[in-house]
């Protein structure tokens, strides 16, 4: 399949200019004013293409929770996200193919999905993600989200001693998995990867991170994990090391340019410059961050320390959408709080590029997606300027990206391959997939969570916090 | 005309319940299960119905600036506003119209705007705004925005002599223009009422502030202005009045029930005490205060303090949208980082309190509209709950206010008269407002402002940052 796309707006230094674009099978092969015209016609006129951003953080799953979590904490939030997890592939299915839409309809063309694994079901979970994500066709980084140690490990001790019973599946086993899952899935050429995940220094031995280090040699994949979300993880790295949690990723070799790390909220100087000299990359979720009270990452500090900087969405029950330009929106604005000098702040066009060449650069691809470049892959998205969100005519990508547009994107191209078209998603039925998760959920606005009863008074002990009367906690 | 609304999911408590809602003329006057039908039958299976939101402070004319304005501080910010400001009065018809619409189809049913009017041409200003809020059907509360000092007079002058021009038009000019749009426009029972709205103590003489409450005594006006939104206004205040803006205008009897402050970022203790005894309502406009860098406003504090808070989006030159909803989620999930008890976090059903029911309480109207109640006027919004924003069902009220709705309102009333119809705009066409805002502007991304270029190296040396080369400048 080869297009064209004619007379579109692209950006250009300060400014914007009129091209032509073509497209030839997956590559975009010339951008320049009047190329004849090659394949299908595309009309670009008041219309402005960017390349597809990265939704570099998610966990596709939480969809099915999303909404229903009252405001609490990381720690107690997480207890009863996993209380309610659903454990049927189908459902992992569908709020994959949820997750792609809504990161299409909203700019992304990849999507870095930390997966839940359903317990005993771990390569169908992983299966029904992939045959999600293949069926809508973004390109898809699957990392499956492992652990080797319980829940209750990932909350500090604050000195007393604790007990917790040993994870459900062994070290070797997880390990195996991600072997199994690799030699299935992984098929870079086909937009589909997959990354050796563990979830974080407060769930993961050593031994953990060893293996998919050696994993991620072996096979070429990056490399993902939570990192420092909040300041409890912050306690617990330096009971559990003696240091800091990003001075032992160091040291045990886990980070490097096929890094990628969500959140890193609570980082000091000293773990900043080990980011940048790793040239490790950040994935900032603005919106899960303050919906747990995480607190605000310092992304004005890691862009002055050369650090790259990416954004993701993070799973829909702590933020609770897929909607990237708002994620890129607030993890721009955010940031102006913190420093009071405005030559300092993200402008509208550092956060496009963060939005597209960071997340490639994060993904360790930036040599074949993320900019407007001949060569480079067609992840590409068109913008109809004509929309009432993103008028009257000024700066298309000052209102894009400060805005809240709705409903803005024409068409989208992912590896050359069309994923919206006129406004809609091209591959799979929106209306059928609304439909299905209308039926296979209800409204449930009293739920309680048992494990959230359990955890809180501990919690807010280690956290310093008053204790309360049970009737007034947050469950 | 009269309605009913059949089978509708409302809140109660924690949960919800199915009703039906009996609408006569611009009231409600029955809830309950199975009643008779009265005119219309709305279809209310499987939609939320809630009272119409309060959009409590914009500025409709900066829509024909959104997206332009890079990232700097409001004192900078403004000098660039002010010089390509709309002096077309048909333009700030359509901005209005354009703010009414985007407000409309995120839940709004009232706007509050701060009116910038065009000089000479105050009058015609006004009357084009109100036009537009008729035309569209929403609420309004035109609330012409008056000063009688110079834009220079607001930055504080770090203690060093600084001569400013004196303002355009006296005091006198101002309070009369304002005495006759309230008799030309200040209709209550049609829906349409004018505010006193001195733009605040930066830029506004005792003279005026008293003149103001005395034509709000006088016609029982509900009064409007800014309030601390920049550390530079806090700074201004010590150095005109030796005391905190909040203390001066409690002295000088500003402050009532019938009082709302746009911002209030920089209150200390005492001033929030001052707001509690006055019983004067926070407008809380969390967008703009992040774009603009202005900080987070204390906004836990105040309704500990028992003080009214609502929402506004604030003009959309610093947000730069009007979508009420995203307002409202960042104005809740924005100070989970401020306090680590999380007990003290907004829930989504807080927060459709304060956008309804608070943003009546602002406008001294709480008697008359902001909840669903038998005898409130018909300020009404119907969700969809079968949208796909607002999918899987888990708790509607949750994923309305911490997700990302998307075209969500299937109908909505003001006063009894709907002004959305099957998710359509009814009272104006949204194509041909989209086709004048495309034809009144050109796309102009290298603008630069003189009065930016004028105003930065005071605004850099007053707030103790850095001087700059002139190539840094922001402009």
């Amino acid at each position: 399949m080869s297009f064209t796309i004619q007379n579109v707006l692209i950006p250009d230094d300060q400014g914007y200019k009129t091209v032509d674009v073509q497209i030839q099978a997956d590559r975009i092969t010339a951008i320049a004013p009047n190329l004849p015209v090659i394949g299908t016609v595309i009309d670009g006129s008041h219309q402005l293409l960017l390349p597809g951003f990265v939704n570099a953080h998610t966990h596709s799953s939480e969809m099915w929770q999303r909404g229903i979590i009252p405001p609490s904490p990381l720690e107690l939030w997480i207890a009863e996200l996993y209380e309610f997890t659903p454990l049927d592939p189908e459902q992992a299915y569908l709020s994959a193919v949820g997750t792609a839409v809504e990161t299409l309809m909203t700019g992304g063309t990849s999507v870095v999905d930390h997966l839940v694994l359903i317990p005993g079901q771990e390569l169908e979970t992983i299966a029904a993600a992939e045959r999600g994500y293949r069926d809508v066709g973004i390109r898809a980084f699957i990392a499956p989200l492992i652990q080797d140690e319980e829940l209750s490990a990932g909350i500090p001790t604050g000195g007393d001693e604790v007990k917790h019973s040993s994870y459900q599946a062994t070290t070797e086993a997880m390990l195996d998995l991600l072997q199994t899952a690799v030699e299935k899935f992984h098929r870079p050429d086909e937009g589909v990867e997959i990354m050796v995940a563990p979830t974080g220094i407060q769930l993961c031995s050593d031994a953990l991170f060893a293996g998919c280090i050696e994993l991620s040699d072996r096979y070429n994949l990056n490399r993902h994990a939570h990192l420092l979300e909040t300041k409890a993880q912050k306690l617990l790295a330096q009971e559990k090391y003696g240091c800091s949690a990003v001075q032992h990723l160091q040291e045990i070799g886990f980070l490097s340019p096929k890094t990628s790390l969500a959140h890193c909220v609570w980082l000091d100087d000293r773990d900043i410059e080990i980011m940048a000299e790793t040239r490790s990359t950040v994935v900032h979720n603005p919106l899960s961050n303050l919906r747990l009270g995480s607190g605000i990452a310092p992304i004005l500090k890691y862009r002055q320390a050369g650090v790259n900087v990416s954004f993701g969405c993070d799973g829909s029950a702590s933020n609770d959408s897929q909607d990237l330009l708002e994620a890129i929106k607030m993890g721009s604005i955010l940031h102006n709080v913190t420093d009071f000098d405005y030559l300092h702040w993200i402008t509208p066009r550092q956060a496009v590029e963060m939005a597209s060449r960071g997340g490639a650069i994060g993904l360790n691809r930036a040599d074949q997606f993320g900019s407007l470049e001949v060569g480079k892959k067609a992840d590409l998205v068109l913008y109809n300027l004509k929309s009432l969100s993103l008028l009257p005519r000024t700066d298309p990508i000052g209102l894009l990206i400060l805005g809240r547009p709705v409903s803005v994107i024409s068409h989208a191209w992912v590896n050359g391959k069309q994923v919206i078209s006129d406004h809609e998603i091209c591959n799979v039925s929106v209306n059928d997939l609304a439909g299905k998760l209308f039926e296979q959920s209800e409204w449930n606005p009293k739920r309680k969570s048992a494990a959230v009863a359990q955890t809180e008074a501990r919690y807010r002990s280690v956290m310093g916090l008053p204790e309360i009367a049970i009737e007034q906690s947050s469950t």
